[in-house]
């Protein structure tokens, strides 16, 4: 037996997310089927971090078995020749051994949230941004950022239907920054929360606006309660970027 | 009675190109229309570059007249409300004088063609890009594409049904550049021939494989000869960035 490691990168758009459901596609059943068709043989896919339907992946990744050794790049070519026409693509393939484990082997998880942040709505990159017309003050929503770093209790950034044990998370960055008209979130942690960054974001949007202060950041999250966080920002400007192991 | 100029960006895919055709839609007609539901006038538009099917853009530019004046601030956004859900968008509006013309009063047009040069195919930039899974010999391409900068006759370059008077023109800057999996060609000149910058890429992608040489590329510039250049790379990866007056 063999145990492959898939690094992939995916457009979020089409898909009902990562993991198999009745009402769509899922990336989860583009790879698992593409896989059964080079190979001949049913595996199952586990994956590092299960994105929502609509999030973006440049650097997710899963493992699979397969009773039969093949070359890694067979592999990864053979995936990319048969996941088409879905905007799914592995970028590397590498064996591993039996320990490894996509999901609980990773000690590391690095997000991306875009923001296109001018009055004309994003057209060539359309769907991969958050569009926000009114100005936001980058620096303010930095410094409101560092107020979430290290660990915390994370009950208001939160969704109802988490399935994590504890609230408490170990924030390890939080930065943003701007280039010109685009605003990068980036954020890295061992694990995050369901909806954990993207409630952030939606968040850090009223500091940007500037109707929040960083005080407010310092009570919302003492409050450890969802209704006093921000919106959920929307999927399409969210990335996984990178899982570390 | 007001002129004003746009700036436009718009992701090429859906269109037949800039120009009104028969058959399907066009950037120009859904601008027209746009202006038509805001302002209850018909007005047309004209353009700095009539860019192909499938050609993005960053930095159209087009002019057009109406007789009642509106503040441009909102000419932007009731164009980008009314283009939805094409993407299409302005990003700003101006008053010009009568005199301003977008087509002839331009002085410089300034292209991108972005390559994204790895085995694996783009998922998330999809479209966005041309993807040649081959590696490439960046700096051999862009000392190749110097021999290209300066006054010549693009023969080699023109595609038939060009209507140009000449097939003489100045090419005023041109570079190949990487940054990781991504290649930029960048070039700049008072006007382009039919197909010309795609044409260019095409033949640098010959001279990237390690094809042909420097030599190669001199000859073939030298022959004015279509049949003498490589293949006209793929509109996805083009991008009308810029204009100048």
């Amino acid at each position: 037996m063999a145990r492959y490691k898939l690094v992939l990168e995916y457009h979020g758009h089409p898909f009902v997310g990562w993991q198999r459901q009745k009402n769509g596609i899922s990336v989860q059943q583009v790879i698992e089927d593409a896989i059964t068709e080079f190979s001949g043989e049913k595996s199952t896919t586990h994956v590092a971090g299960r994105t929502d339907a609509g999030v973006h992946a440049t650097g997710q990744v899963c493992h699979f078995d397969l009773i039969k050794n093949t070359d890694v790049h067979t592999v990864r070519d053979a995936i990319n020749f048969h996941v088409k026409p879905y905007p799914v693509s592995v970028l590397t393939a590498e064996l591993v051994n039996e320990e490894f484990h996509a999901r609980f082997s990773a000690t590391e998880r690095t997000y991306l949230y875009k923001i296109t942040n001018r009055r004309a709505p994003p057209a060539v990159e359309k769907g991969l941004s958050w569009h926000i017309p009114q100005q936001l003050n980058t620096d303010a929503m930095n410094n409101a950022a560092q107020i979430l770093v290290g660990r915390h209790d994370f009950s208001t950034f939160r969704a109802v239907g988490c399935q994590a044990n504890s609230p408490i998370k170990t924030l390890d960055y939080l930065s943003v920054e701007r280039d010109k008209e685009m605003i990068f979130v980036s954020t890295q942690a061992r694990s995050f929360l369901y909806h954990q960054v993207r409630n952030i974001v939606g968040t850090l949007k009223l500091v940007g606006v500037e109707k929040w202060s960083v005080e407010d950041m310092v009570e919302a999250l003492a409050a450890k309660d969802r209704s006093r966080g921000g919106q959920t920002a929307p999927a399409h400007g969210l990335y996984l970027r990178k899982v570390s192991y």
